[in-house]
């Protein structure tokens, strides 16, 4: 039996970061070609023609694809990106013809959840001052308010899909009362979680002792958060920003990370990378990560094995896994 | 009814962290007389004789009891220390006397096991190289070695007290492999935490991710940890110790450091304050916290509740928690 052929808009690097440590699928892989991303539109649509592919793999370099691009590519049926968000990639109008997407839906959320959950520790325990303190200044007491622990804790976090369901499953054996406010998720979801709704961000960010930013990003929900609601945090509070940086106003954030009553760590940003002037860099209650919650090196592959389980899927006319429909496109993060 | 009288050699500082927030336990704080570590030792003496008093509260900053501490004192029976270790407070000959003793016990080590938590994740995700990449030089690359997960990592244990036993809890949503290296713990108290034995401390550091010093200070284990055992380590593994400082050969560890193969998290030194001279300083494949596992401010009330309802059981003849005897004594880390 001949394997499907399929094509995938990927550097080396990337395709090696993703392929090259899986020992299945040679059956699949077998029938793979790689169209660099440099080249230009017309060796991919050449490529997808001449093998009549169905099947396009993509990922955070992948070359963006025009609103022709099902016209241009006749076989065409599905798009399996690698990765999460993919507006950048794939226009709304490609969507709205029948192309099935499909992305890595939840197999990275337990990876960014770890990294919430290190972003409220690193918050909790003072690390930027700590590591100043030890390895700048070469002292041994820190100059802001002393660590805390999480055990016992309120956290309230801000949206409930994928990634905050993990943390709450992180954060048990650490006996935390969790809030969430998050309007479009039903009650036994909540409850499942043992988690509690809060009626109003004003609510969550006035009751919680831990302030989780993790709602998808949406035209409502852009500059969502600003410093009416992280005024309402208590003194050596603690807010972490893992979802987008686009929720925040970045401008009411450093006004309030100046004033240095609260601890903030943030993974995401504005615009990335952050600007080397960005006022945050340098304040001693601000732990920063450069866009590192999503998947670690040592996770990839597990981004791989989700996908190409779906190509499995769609060989043998099997459901899909995490497709993207324009519901799921409209509110991606 | 009388309160009975008890004596505390407690600066006013630590006496209010201890007891500042605590409501309840009114009627044996209206027994309490304070004496401040810093009058002379004859001071303490008097005011135990004058009120005649069996129980003497200790912590970090108490002034050291002579050998001759019962006959200068012949009704003090009971020293409740609310902290851990307190080779430098008591003289073994007091225990020998049959002074009863109690410390903190297993109050902290979920906050310590945090701790530990905290050491990992931080080494994981190169938190000083991180840093040091955001606040001082204003970049976004890191220089060394990409962040990994900690979920599904092989965690290998270098002692099973409290301490140890806490941090599998934590790690318990991470789906980690968990294994021990600590001969005198039964096979049923592994078993009960899912927990592998290794059968030597060579097998520890060489088939793990992330090894964890968290064994008790004694003669024998003191300086148990140097270079051939922390060459072992996998590239990119992660050695954290929690325990003290003087398990490890600091000298190795320094060397070991350097070659920056692997990423190390520390809490515990060969001295502290950790001299400013220190090679550890300055390291960017090393996280340094100045001995900070210990109660954070948000938990040191629990210690003080914990040697409250001790103070209630021995007013009321019942057994107390957390007795220290030669063999916790001797083991005392």
């Amino acid at each position: 039996m001949n394997t499907p052929p399929i094509i995938t808009s990927l550097s080396k690097h990337y395709f090696d970061q993703f392929f090259g440590s899986l020992s299945g699928y040679q059956d699949l892989l077998s029938g793979v070609y790689r169209v660099d991303p440099e080249e230009p539109y017309s060796t991919l649509v050449d490529k997808i023609n001449s093998t009549q592919a169905k099947i396009l793999v993509t990922a955070w370099d992948s070359r963006p694809l025009p609103e022709s691009f099902l016209n241009d590519c006749p076989t065409l049926r599905y798009v399996c990106h690698l990765t999460g968000e993919m507006r950048w990639l794939i226009p709304r109008k490609l969507i709205e013809e029948g192309l099935l997407v499909t992305n890595w839906g939840s197999a990275i959320a337990d990876t960014v959840a770890e990294g919430a959950l290190y972003l409220i520790l690193a918050s909790l325990r003072r690390a930027t001052n700590v590591t100043n303190t030890m390895h700048l200044r070469k002292g041994w007491e820190l100059s802001v308010a002393p660590p805390e622990s999480l055990l016992d804790k309120r956290v309230g976090i801000h949206g409930f899909g994928n990634i905050a369901q993990q943390l709450t499953l992180l954060l048990q054996p650490f006996r935390c009362q969790i809030s969430a406010y998050s309007p479009p998720v039903p009650d036994p979801i909540l409850d499942s979680f043992s988690v509690l709704r809060e009626d109003s961000l004003e609510n969550l960010f006035e009751r919680n002792d831990i302030i989780v930013e993790v709602e998808a990003l949406t035209g409502k929900t852009e500059n969502m958060i600003g410093k009416d609601l992280l005024k309402r945090i208590r003194a050596n509070g603690i807010f972490v920003n893992i979802g987008r940086g686009k929720l925040v106003r970045e401008k009411d954030l450093e006004e309030i990370a100046r004033e240095g009553k609260i601890f903030i760590g943030l993974d995401v940003y504005n615009e990335e990378p952050l600007s080397p002037d960005s006022p945050l860099r340098g304040l001693e209650n601000v732990f920063l990560v450069p866009h590192q919650g999503g998947p670690t090196i040592d996770r990839i592959s597990i981004c791989a094995e989700h996908a190409l389980a779906n190509i499995h899927a769609y060989n043998a006319g099997r459901p899909l896994e995490s497709l993207v429909g324009i519901n799921e496109y409209d509110r991606m993060t």
